[in-house]
Formats: structure tokens, sequence, C-alpha cells
């Protein structure tokens, strides 16, 4: 039985996930709450084999089906191992990455079939649905000002990939209103994280939980 | 484009598909044909090193699902880098276990969803089905006869655990009768080869192609 929360931060690179989640734990815990902060992909056992098989070369290049399965390996295994054991011991789960990343990447970014994506998903996780997911909602231009990079042909490439990323986002906050909140990542961090605090104040309160500011 | 042939072997464990394999290996060299035999799981780099992993103690037990995904990741690179290689060179591959295992064994063997399980195949083979499957039945005593194990609890719970095997084999083999020929295992080695030889035989004059017996 699940006691605890589970709360995931989704959205483009550079849309400040990391901070928000990291300043989101710190809140949680001064408020007394016991909190998991993981994050995806890597959050396994086997999830970081993986990262260093696929970073050594003698493997070549990995087709984008066996590379999603990679990724629903992972989650599977972290679900089991990480996520369902904390949520059963009453802890906030808050997970950098989840299942909407797999959907708005390989999905909209690389062009895999989103019903599918889907069902994969489903399958890792087995029931193990966030209760909230904060959104961090950029404007291209501005996330991809915050990663460091040249100005050549493969940062064009990546605003059209990051584009589509970006929409892919936004259609899943259309259709999952309840479970993704979609919030203003562009003012500063404290302005975004005033946010961010509304949005699990709210689930909180619905769970009969507290939190102060 | 796929220039080549594609074979599959089922069946439960003791059936004596990988022997039927061998043979048939043997016979269509003979013929001057170019075949690739493989297996599954195993039959790709990813799948050796799950298998280490697995082996590892350190990595305690592995959830169904996580599981049936690490079998997927090893079909996807297996299909991707040894499979369709070589039927788009024109060789006859002949695959010990493949899609029809995981229905088999996960689905009817330990129970998972078979409609998510096909679903997984079908993500991770990608549009490379067989041109035929040779399933190899065989009564559930005699299977067992054949396997090296002690007469005690284990094995009667093997036994039930192979008969509803069986019994998904045998649903998938009214299900695609196109593509599964049932076939009696029962006999000898060379009964049962000489039932294998005429299944393929009829594949390979349907696609236009000879061997002799």
């Amino acid at each position: 039985m699940r006691q605890g929360l589970f709360i995931t931060f989704e959205g483009i690179d550079g849309c400040g996930k990391s901070l928000m989640a990291a300043m989101t734990q710190t809140w949680l815990v001064e408020n007394g709450y016991e909190v998991l902060a993981t994050l995806e992909p890597g959050g396994s056992d086997l999830g970081k084999v993986f990262r260093q098989m696929l970073l050594d070369s003698s493997y070549g290049s990995v087709d984008s089906h066996t590379e999603t399965l990679l990724f629903m390996v992972d989650r599977s295994r972290h679900v089991t191992d990480v996520i369902r054991p904390a949520l059963a011991n009453g802890k906030i789960v808050l997970c950098d990455r989840y299942i909407d990343s797999t959907i708005a990447y390989q999905g909209g970014g690389r062009g895999l079939d989103i019903d599918e994506l889907t069902r994969l998903n489903d399958f890792a996780i087995n029931g193990v649905y966030p209760d909230l997911t904060i959104y961090l909602s950029l404007p291209i231009e501005q996330a991809m000002q915050r990663i460091p990079g040249t100005k050549d042909r493969l940062e064009q490439e990546n605003v059209e990939f990051f584009a589509r990323v970006a929409a892919t986002y936004d259609q899943l906050a259309d259709q999952y209103p309840h479970r993704i909140q979609r919030i203003d990542a562009s003012g500063s961090p404290q302005d975004v994280f005033a946010l961010v605090q509304t949005a699990i104040g709210t689930l909180f309160k619905d769970r009969g939980r507290i939190c102060h500011g």
C-alpha cells in the first residue's frame, strides 16, 4: 500500500528541473518530511551499469528501440527497488524525469510511436503513477541560453528537436490535467519555486498533509 | 530488404529444439546455404552482459517485469545487430527460442498478461517476424524424463509450470497456423527431423528455393 507521495519533475533540458527538485527537497525536509530524491535515467543499479555500457564505445551505436527498452529496464528496476519501497515507508519521493520524459524525448523528439511508448511505460511502472508531475515550461530560446553549447548546425538541430519535445510536453499537460501541473519556468528561481510550492501545497492539502512556505 | 529466411525453434525444455536446430544447420549447409545459427536469450552482446549481471548475486532478486524487459533489450539488440543484417545478406537464420518463448514462459508460465507481452515483442522485433516457427510438441512427462532433476516438490511445481507453458504454445500454434508448424517431437531424433525437413521443405518450395533431404 502506498503511504507516501510521488512527485516527478519534467521539462526540456535547461528548464531548471534539478534545481527545483533540490529546493523542494530542502523545503520538505525542513517541514519534517522524510524525502527520497532520485532521478532517471540511472536511478537503479541496472541503469548505472547500462550507462557505463553505453559510454563504452565497443558497443557501437544503439538502435532507438533498444535504447528505449534499456530506459524501461532502468525504470522498472527503479520502481521495484527504490520508488515503491520508499512510498510504502511513507516517504515523499521526488524524481527528476520519469514516464513523461520518454513520451516527450523518444516520442516527440525521436518520432517513436507515442501509444507504443505509453504501453511500455505502463508495463515498466506496473501501476506506480506520480501523484503530481511538475512540468517546468520554458520557451526554447531561453532554455538554449541556459545550456552551454556552440552556435552551429548542431544547435539549430537541437532547437528543432527541443521544440518537438516541448510541444509533446504541452500535449501531455493538456491530456493529464489532474496529474500534470504546468508551471511557467521563465522567472527567477525564487519566482518559479513559489509556483512549485503552490502546486505541491495543493496536493498536500488534498491528501491531508501540511507544509509551510 | 529481407533476402534470407528466418526460422525459429520453440517448445518446452527437453523437447529437442537445440538438437533439431543443429541438425537443420548441418542439412542446410550441406545443401549450399549460408546459415546463421543463434539463440535467445543471450544472442546479443548486451544479453551476454545481462546474463553475467543476473548470475551476480549482488543484484538480488529481479522482478518479473524487469526480467521481461531485460529479455526484450536482448531481443531488440539481437534483431538489430545479428538477425536483420544476416537476413539482409541472404542468410538462413535459425534461432533457438524467440518471441513465442516469451508468451509461453512469461505469459503462460509466470502469468504475465499475454497481450502486454505481445506488444513488447512487437516493439522489440520491429517487424522482424519469423518466416517459419518449428514448434516441437512433446507430452510433459516425456520432456521431464529428458531433463536431469530430482523427484521432489520442485519437480511437481515444474510439471504444473511446464503444463501451462505447453498449453500456451498450443494456443499460439492454433492462433498463427501459417507461421507456426506444430511437430510431434515424441519420436526418435531421425523421425522428428524428417518432420522438420518436411516443414522447412514446404517453406523453401513456397519461396522458390530447393533443399534435398
